[in-house]
């Protein structure tokens, strides 16, 4: 896990700021969960690979006995949320009725996997989630993805790829093909390697799993112009980075050059009947910001709880995923009782804040800031005429540090300089 | 554990918004640091009463062998924070080549105690600190309380005082009278019960413990005008609510009626070696804001690692504390190895919002919130002039939330307006 030194906080602030005002302004309530869920909810509600990232929390007192415990189970009581959309789905079980229909709630906040420490990757790293709840229309979706490109314009991210499915195509074009239904979890973990080891990887891993025929049969219902890539124009998001990391790299383009409104018109057979043409025609019809939206029917998304839309952003500069989300209709049904519709989407927190870096950002409009060094000893009126002079500054919008004067004074103001500090006033001690 | 639902979470991000502002006008630099620490660091270097309240993880993978193992050492190797003074003492360790010095960390995060669960206290609860490492001179306490009480103003809290002692005063009247200096601690601890049990119980627990003329020469140190309360006049710390919890109560205020001046002009024959001294006189000629600031022998803050000025904030409205601090010079160089003066400065944030919520506060400046309900069916140019109307609204300082119209429209209206939406348009399907 990672401390945050002061120049990233800062934009990590600068940051969450802009997202909760961003999405304040489209009608998005702020919400938080605490960190720590029962471990039934944890373990029983979303499986999958998840679960064996969880941290854990040891019992206490009485209900704790080491020695005659053999099981994980039986010395744990709860653990480390590792994601906000279980919490979300516990938290809107738990105040339903005392929250409107539908409910769109923002949440930033950490959570914590277990994964193998990563390059660029962290046991704690926040999440920043938008759902709406309680809304089975599109128009859940359409808001989604205006607000989330919204935030991204805001950032100075531009040029980048919404592509969107929907599970239920990705079924279809299963079942057409023969395949059972228990299979097609398999199925699409190998679909989803499509732009690390290609059509004839992909090809290769169904042969073996499946058959050649069954191979075939489904591979021809995906348009094959797209995974040659950069024939297709650059247009298509980068696929170059094929070494970056499992599920979220950038998937192909299966539109090509042609845009999605070319796709939508009959490529695919199920198309038509699914909430994409309206979802894509209508955020291509009121977008402000700089970006595409995609059919990809290549898009699988991992967990397997969606229902419905699926969507994921593509960014050129990034050469992967910086968000996604979906419609999971089931999920809140099981902590209430009574089906809910929801949808959600993620941005990539942690991927934004290392892009914004990189590109050596900087908040914009942050304070002047100006470094009293005091000389050791003074007191009474001069020292208190320091502390004034220095409320004078900030009432004039200037920050203002007041320091003990150091020996190495060239040294305490170049680390002062480092912290944004750009005047320096030096008080030494007045004689008699 | 609580969620934090809309209207509380909208409060808490202001109150966060304003205090990072301040604190940073005052050149203190936000920072953060992981939930989950390394055990032996949590368990090691501060000791007391926070250990047994710690939440530890599990150790996972072949690390962990529960049939085999009899203590919670041998299944557990992090845990949880449960204070922000820790964290930021191993980062300042880790980091102190990339800081400037003397450095002035804001940190505003969540801690985890499991303590029985209260009224008014949950396990995992917001802790506000701010430090500055590296200063041994009194400017760091006169920043520290400056700053802090410049927040507190701006949150509209006035007449508040600042009740302030130094642990060296603390030990030099105990060594007088002739406590052992490992009774100290002992003393200390029936001395902090002046504001619940009275002077009487203090004497009788003292005599209990040690005999009647070290009970009797011990209090006669402290002046007896002020537990009287009330007779003391209004402008002493309400000490009515004896009811409170251990340990934040308001204390007695030694001063009396007396200005802080009074009571430095020689009550105490510890006090005109003690720093204090200056620490008032310059608090006194700077503040701005409306409180008081008086030197209180009684005062003694829990934890043992302080050593020099430590101070307190009264607050008659909630009848206790509402954040303290103190100098902890020893601390830090237990990780570094390298002695760094330290002092601190809490605010309690989660008191402070309670106190907010009760006086019936809302956040000044929010956006006007338009809901644009739609009619179920709606697709389509009507439906994407909708979602550009809404942009208009945004593009105008407002916020605009989209959602499909229900059944009961007065209910969802409600429902709207609860949440801060004023004005409401409905879109019903154009026929033909």
């Amino acid at each position: 896990m990672k401390d945050i030194l002061p120049a990233e906080m800062a934009v990590r602030i600068y940051v969450t700021n802009l997202i909760r005002r961003t999405y304040s302004e489209f009608g998005f309530s702020s919400i938080e969960t605490p960190a720590v869920e029962h471990i039934e909810n944890l373990l029983s509600k979303q499986g999958g690979e998840n679960e064996k990232l969880i941290f854990k929390i040891l019992k206490r007192g009485e209900k704790l006995n080491i020695k005659e415990a053999v099981t994980e189970d039986a010395v744990t009581d709860s653990g480390l949320r590792y994601d906000l959309t279980l919490p979300l789905s516990r938290y809107y079980s738990n105040h339903a009725n005392e929250l409107p229909s539908p409910f769109k709630a923002l949440q930033i906040g950490p959570v914590w996997r277990a994964d193998r420490p990563q390059r660029g990757r962290f046991r704690q790293f926040t999440q920043c989630d938008i759902d709406i709840l309680g809304d089975a229309s599109s128009l859940a979706e359409i808001e989604l993805i205006l607000a989330t490109t919204t935030v991204l314009a805001r950032l100075d991210f531009h040029g980048f790829t919404i592509r969107i499915n929907d599970r239920r195509i990705l079924k279809a074009m299963a079942k057409k093909v023969g395949f059972a239904e228990e299979d097609y979890d398999k199925v699409f973990i190998i679909l989803d390697k499509m732009d690390k080891i290609g059509r004839d990887g992909v090809r290769e891993e169904l042969e073996q799993a499946f058959s050649k025929e069954q191979a075939d049969a489904y591979l021809s219902q995906f348009p094959d112009t797209a995974d040659n890539g950069t024939d297709a124009g650059n247009t298509a998001p980068d696929t170059a980075d094929k070494g970056s990391d499992a599920g979220n790299a950038a998937s192909v383009n299966a539109g090509g050059t042609g845009s999605a409104q070319d796709t939508v018109s009959g490529e695919n057979e199920f198309l038509s009947a699914s909430p994409l043409p309206l979802i894509i025609s209508t955020v291509e019809a009121v977008r402000s910001a700089d970006f595409k939206i995609v059919f990809d029917p290549t898009l699988v998304r991992g967990m397997s709880y969606y229902t419905g839309p699926i969507f994921e952003i593509s960014m050129d500069e990034y050469g992967g995923s910086v968000g996604g989300g979906g419609r999971y209709d089931e999920m809140i049904g099981k902590f209430t009782g009574q089906s809910t519709p929801a949808v959600g989407f993620s941005i990539g927190f942690e991927r934004i804040i290392m892009l914004l870096l990189e590109r050596g950002f900087t908040v914009p409009g942050e304070n002047e800031k100006t470094a009293f060094l005091v000389e050791k000893g003074i007191s009474g009126e001069q020292l208190s005429n320091v502390f004034k002079e220095a409320a004078e500054e900030r009432k004039n919008g200037k920050a203002a540090g007041i320091f003990t004067m150091k020996k190495n004074k060239k040294f305490q103001k170049d680390q002062l300089a480092a912290e944004g500090f750009t005047d320096f006033r030096e008080i030494f001690l007045r004689n008699g």
